[in-house]
C-alpha cells in the first residue's frame, strides 16, 4: 500500500522523526471510486479522519461535501473552498453557542439524536434542516460504535416530530453501521430501520427526504476488504428493497475509507530487547506509539500492516510498543506482531493504512514527544 | 479538593471552554510532605505528569530534581532552573542521538533495562552513571505498569556488569511499583529484589550506590489514600529490613503524587439525553473527554471525583461521555457514575484530581477540538 510517490518522498526528503506521509493521488482515487460506486449519493467526507488542508482542498475541488464534528472543522472546510451548503454539522453533541456559530457561517444541516438537541438547534439555527441519528448495533465492525450516538428508531420518530413542531425542517435520518465495517449486510438492516422512520413520519404528514448512511467503509489493513463497488451494490440493493421506487436523497460520510490507505507512517526502531535471558519474546519499541498517533491500537482494535526492509528474513512474533514512559503505550501484546528476527535498532519501519485517525489523535506533547508530523504530497 | 484559590479563579476569570486550573500552593505542600516523609531520599519530579513551566520553576526553586522522559523534558527542566546534575534521563527507551543530546546538555544519569540500551549510553554518553530498571509485578496498582519497563533481577545484574565493562558507572537499580499504588507493602518486595541485585554485583566487585524507588505515590481520587508519612514509614522500614545499616542513596520520582490533587478541570455539560423513552440511564456528555485530556479513564482505570452545584440533589448513575464523534470517547459506562438527576445542559462540573496526566495527554485537535488549556495559579 505504500505508493512509489510515498517511498520516493521518504527516500529523498529523509524527514527526521516519525511522520505520516499522505499521497493525494490515492485520496483522489478513493473519492472517484465512491462517486462511481454510489453515483446517486452525495459524498460528505468525515473531516475528523484527517483534516489536513491539502486533503480538504483536493476533495473540495473534486466536488465533495463535508461532515464536520465541530465549528473548527466547519471553518477548515470553508477555508478549503467548500460552500456552506456542502457542509453538515454531524456531531449530535453540540453546545448551543456552537450551533449558533455554525448557523452564522451559513450551515443549515444538523445532526440530532434527542429532544434536548432539537431544542438547541431550534433556538440557535431557526428553520434549519435536521436529521436524526438512529442506533444500529454495529455488529461486524472492527471499531464498534457502542451506543454513544443515536436513539432507537421509535424515539427518532418522536424527535423528528418534535423538530417539526419547533419549526425546523425534519429532513431525514442517519445511521452509522460501525467503523471499518466488513459486513455488507449491515446497511440493509439499518436502511430497514430508516424506512420505518420515514413511514411513521409520513403518517403524521412529515415527509423526510434524506438518508445519511454514514461511514463505516473500511480501509485495507491486514485483511482484504470488499471493494467500493461491492459496498455500492449492496447499498443500492438495500435501498431498492426498502424504499422501492421512492428512493430518498442519500449521503455517505467516508473518512477512513477515503484517506486510510492514502497514508503511511515512517517510524524507527528505538530498541529491541528481552526481559530475561530465557524470554521467548522480543519487545520491539518504535518511536511512535499509542500517544503519538496510533490511538486506534487501543485494545489492539486496528492492526496495521508494517513493512520493513528485512521482511524476506525469518519472522517471529514480538510485542510492539511505543517510546513513552507509559505502560499503556503498547501497540500489540495480546496478539503479538510478527516481525523479522533480524530487525534491529535504527531500522526504518513503514506503518501502512495510517492516513485516517492518526495525526489529530496524537497527544500535544506527552512525555515531551512532539505530535505526529504530516506531509501531504 | 478544589481549593478556594481555584474556585475563586474560575468564578472571577470565567475561562471559556474546558480547562485545567492548578494551584501551586498544593504542589508546594506535596513537595514538602515528600521531603518531610522521606528526608533521606532525593526527589526527582516525574516531569511527564505535568510539565507546566510554572510547576517546574516552583519545584526547581524548592530544590527538587527531575526525572525526564525525553530531551524535550530535559530542556524544560533546565529552562526552569534545574542544573544538569539534578536531572535524570529516566526513559529506558532512548534513541542514541537523544542520549548524545542529553549528554551534551550535561546529563550523566541514565536509565537502562537491556544490554542494547547500555551500548547506546556507552557510545553516546561515555562514563555516565546508569541504573537498571527491575521488573516488579505492580500488584495493587490502579494503573498497572505491565512488563513494558525493566528486566528480571538476574538480567539486571548482567546488564549492570555489562555497563561496568563498557566503561559506564553502574550506579544503581530502579523499580516502579505501579502507578497510584495503594499497597504499602509493594515497596518491600521491590526493595528485596534491589538488595539482591546489590549483593550479586558486590560479589563481582561492583558496588552500587543508589536505589531509585520510582513513583507510584497515589493521589486522592474517590477513595482515601495513605498519607505521604505512611509511605515514608513503610519505605524506611523496608530499606532498613533489606539493607540494614548500609542504606544506599535513594531517589523517589513522584508525578501523580506531586501534582494530581493540585489540579481541577472545569468542564461543562453539553447534553443530557436518553437513547429511548424507557431508557433506564441518562447519558451525560461533557465538553471534555478521553481525547481532550482524560485519557486515564481508558478502561475506566482512573475514576475522578466530580463536583457540581447540584450535589445536594438526588443522585442517579449515568453514562458519562466526551464531546467528540468517537464512540470510544466514553469516560464511564461499565461502572456508571452517580450524578445529580437535576444536572442540566450548560451546568459547570469540576473534575478533581486532574493535575497529573491530563494536559499533555490531550489530542492535538481531534474532531477540531483544541487541546486542554491550563492555568497555573
Amino acid at each position: 500500500m505504500t505508493t512509489a510517490r510515498i517511498l520516493d518522498f521518504i527516500k529523498t526528503r529523509r524527514p527526521e522523526g516519525p511522520c505520516l506521509v499522505v499521497d493525494l493521488d490515492v485520496v483522489r482515487d478513493n473519492f472517484n471510486a465512491f462517486r462511481h460506486s454510489l453515483p446517486n449519493s452525495a459524498i460528505y467526507y468525515a473531516v475528523k479522519a484527517n483534516p489536513a488542508p491539502e486533503i480538504l482542498k483536493l476533495l473540495a475541488s473534486l466536488g465533495s461535501s463535508f461532515d464536520c464534528a465541530s465549528v473548527a472543522e466547519i471553518q477548515m472546510a470553508l477555508d478549503a473552498g467548500a460552500t456552506a451548503d456542502r457542509i453538515s454539522f454531524g456531531n449530535t453533541i453540540k453546545k448551543e453557542r456552537d450551533v449558533a456559530r455554525a448557523y452564522a457561517l451559513g450551515i443549515d444541516l444538523f445532526a440530532v439524536d434527542s429532544h434536548e438537541e432539537v431544542e438547541k438547534v431550534a433556538r440557535a439555527a431557526p428553520g434549519a434542516r435536521v436529521f436524526c441519528r438512529v442506533l444500529t448495533d454495529g455488529e461486524g465492525a472492527e471499531w464498534p460504535l457502542s451506543r454513544k450516538f443515536g436513539c432507537v428508531p421509535q424515539m427518532a420518530v418522536d424527535v423528528l416530530v418534535y423538530a417539526h413542531q419547533m419549526g425546523l425542517e425534519s429532513y431525514g435520518v442517519s445511521f452509522h453501521v460501525g467503523s471499518q465495517m466488513m459486513n455488507l449486510d449491515a446497511w440493509d438492516a439499518a436502511l430497514a430501520d430508516a424506512k420505518r422512520v420515514f413511514g411513521s413520519l409520513a403518517k403524521q404528514g412529515i415527509h423526510l427526504q434524506m438518508v445519511n448512511m454514514g461511514g463505516g467503509f473500511p480501509t485495507k489493513y491486514l485483511r482484504d476488504v470488499p471493494a467500493a463497488e461491492e459496498y455500492g451494490q449492496a447499498i443500492d440493493t438495500a435501498l431498492r428493497k426498502h424504499f422501492g421506487n421512492q428512493i430518498p436523497k442519500t449521503i455517505i460520510e467516508p473518512g477512513r475509507g477515503m484517506v486510510g490507505n492514502a497514508g503511511v507512517i515512517k517510524a524507527e526502531v528505538v530498541l529491541v530487547s528481552k526481559k530475561s535471558d530465557n524470554d521467548n519474546h522480543r519487545w520491539v519499541f518504535l518511536d511512535i506509539g499509542k500517544f503519538g498517533g496510533l490511538a486506534e491500537t487501543m485494545d489492539e482494535a486496528i492492526r496495521y500492516p508494517i513493512r520493513t526492509e528485512r521482511d524476506q528474513d525469518e519472522m517471529q512474533p514480538c510485542i510492539l510498543a511505543g517510546p513513552t514512559c507509559d505502560s499503556a503505550d503498547v501497540l500489540y501484546e495480546k496478539n503479538m506482531y510478527p516481525l523479522p528476527v533480524s530487525l534491529t535498532i535504527g531500522d526504518e519501519v513503514l506503518i501502512e493504512g495510517t492516513g485516517a485517525y492518526t495525526t489529530t489523535y496524537s497527544a500535544v506533547a506527552f512525555n515531551g514527544f512532539e505530535p505526529l508530523k504530516a506531509y501531504v504530497i
